[in-house]
């Protein structure tokens, strides 16, 4: 990329983190530096030696644009640093994606957000970002009235701590016996936990809670979503099957077409064996895979589908590199840098 | 059980049939027989020699009740030569199902109806089972009018064999990486599958269909239902993530309260870290357990809820032996052999 703007990456030593420096090096990026906290700093990753990202470091006024995947509570900590030496800070954890006048971004839907806001873009849930991919060009077309999610989500969300537990605990079924749930709340090893983030007041968990406040931001604030998030023992790619009432008729077809042409979005929908996209396949993938679409006879207007996608990638690391890219196309990073 | 009826076990090698044999030594149930394939013939099961399961053996007429827990195709084959022999025969495959004037089985639901039939009694799909335990109590309550189901099926729902590619696959992901998938139509180990029996015309796999016609055969014809049912790599254990929509007003304390009092549910609903029901924590229990019950505010009257079962015991081997009782309680096995 020429004058590609220079990015750091904090929480570079991370699953989300980890894939980010694949894609920016693959998409090329040529001036990245790489922070984390003070344990991990001094270690090498490739080429690049660890930073400490210290407020000081981050405020320090030297890089264009900050990827931050780390926690909520180290966003909110670390983000203002940045913003405060100038960087425009693209974060993928909860802290800001709310927050109003704070842009909430899926590049393929509403990128032009990215440069409506201040210097600060939020980077959706892990299955909100798929899930609007699927839902913004049905919604043109036909008006969501109602959506119902049941989530298979990936270890991976949970970042490398709840991909070493899924590892661990499964051989420990082969060999010790002796399983330690420690990042999770229950067992994972062919188990699933109907659990993920804290429970809120009216008995939904707060993924469920991000899933509709979020696409309620990003796409309409009249649509209805409810959601059921597990937790699956599968490695990377989470899953969702979805139902979706709509205002007007739309056939499976219809959808299917759409689909086939809306951008980051791949459709595998042959009724075969194999015929569909499975997490395992999906993984190291950059689309939203979309398959066994059907209408749901339930209501007038519905169908009911099955999606697909990397969550590393699309659902974190991809989308917010790909955010990078819709600024520094517009040559909006160091105008906003100007202006600060 | 004094006077307990004599039972053929068709099937006793298979996952099912092992849990089976359990379950009649349990409850009392002490004149057994057991019957398999050719292949398995001469084979002992603890003190039991495998019979080979000949139309001549079954139609000998020297057994009270056949408990049949084999695939479609032998079960439309052998079932009718144990009636013939004035038998009756329980059969947990789909072969007669939807046949009117069979009855379909829950017996916490509806199990009077056992006893209106002929000498066939069908025993729902492993999905159907447990949910229809669940809706019961709440379509007397509120009546039903949609549910949306998302299933989250355990491998031995595809028998023996399912569990052995899961336990062979994951291993092979440890050693020597070389996957092999046989039994499903991709790898499951650390994936999951949105495709459970053949593809219907409409795109909706003949697992979804069954539940759709059952729960309407079951419960009530005007009930809609529509599911997506989905293979994980858990070894045993159904989960559904289902959504419900009443015709009345129905809170979720005033589920819970209904659920906690109906017959074969257990109700785990805590706000906190373990506070609901897993799949691996529920594998070798006989009841329904009902998590996570919340409203849905999509629609005016509606609730979420998360249900897990033994797919083995309560979605085919329990229930199977529960129509046995319900028909002994009423001494219609030797009422209906008589009249044979």
């Amino acid at each position: 990329m020429p004058d590609a703007p220079s990015v750091g990456v904090v929480g570079a030593t991370g699953a989300v983190g980890t894939v980010t420096l694949e894609l920016l090096a693959a998409r090329g990026f040529d001036r990245v530096r790489v922070f984390a906290s003070a344990r991990s700093a001094g270690r090498q990753l490739g080429p690049l030696t660890v930073e400490e990202a210290t407020p000081e470091a981050l405020a320090r006024g030297d890089v264009d644009v900050f990827l931050f995947s780390v926690g909520t509570g180290a966003s909110r900590e670390l983000v203002p640093h940045a913003v405060e030496g100038g960087a425009v800070a693209i974060d993928k954890s909860a802290a800001y994606r709310l927050e109003p006048g704070i842009p909430l971004v899926v590049p393929e839907v509403n990128g032009g957000r990215a440069v409506e806001g201040g210097r600060i873009v939020a980077n959706p849930n892990c299955c909100t970002i798929p899930l609007t991919c699927v839902l913004k060009p049905l919604h043109d077309a036909a008006g969501l009235v109602r959506v119902r999610v049941a989530t298979y989500q990936s270890v991976s969300g949970a970042g490398k701590d709840g991909m070493d537990e899924l590892f661990a605990q499964t051989k420990a079924v082969y060999t010790t016996g002796d399983i330690e749930a420690k990042k999770f709340p229950r067992r994972i090893a062919f188990n699933l936990i109907p659990h993920i983030d804290v429970f809120m007041e009216d008995g939904y968990t707060k993924e469920e809670w991000k899933m509709m406040m979020e696409t309620k931001k990003i796409l309409d604030p009249a649509i209805r979503l409810t959601a059921t998030c597990v937790r699956v023992p599968v490695f990377i790619g989470h899953s969702e099957a979805v139902n979706i009432e709509f205002a007007d008729p739309i056939s499976a077809d219809e959808a299917r077409n759409i689909l086939r042409n809306a951008p980051g979005c791949i459709v595998i929908d042959k009724r075969e064996d194999g015929g569909y996209a499975t997490p395992y396949e999906v993984a190291g993938e950059d689309a939203t895979y979309i398959s066994r679409i059907r209408e749901d006879a339930t209501v007038e207007n519905g169908l009911a589908m099955w999606v697909v996608s990397d969550n590393l990638r699309k659902g974190a690391a991809l989308n917010a590199v790909q955010i990078a890219e819709c600024l520094d196309s517009r040559k909006l990073i160091s105008a906003k840098k100007k202006a600060a």
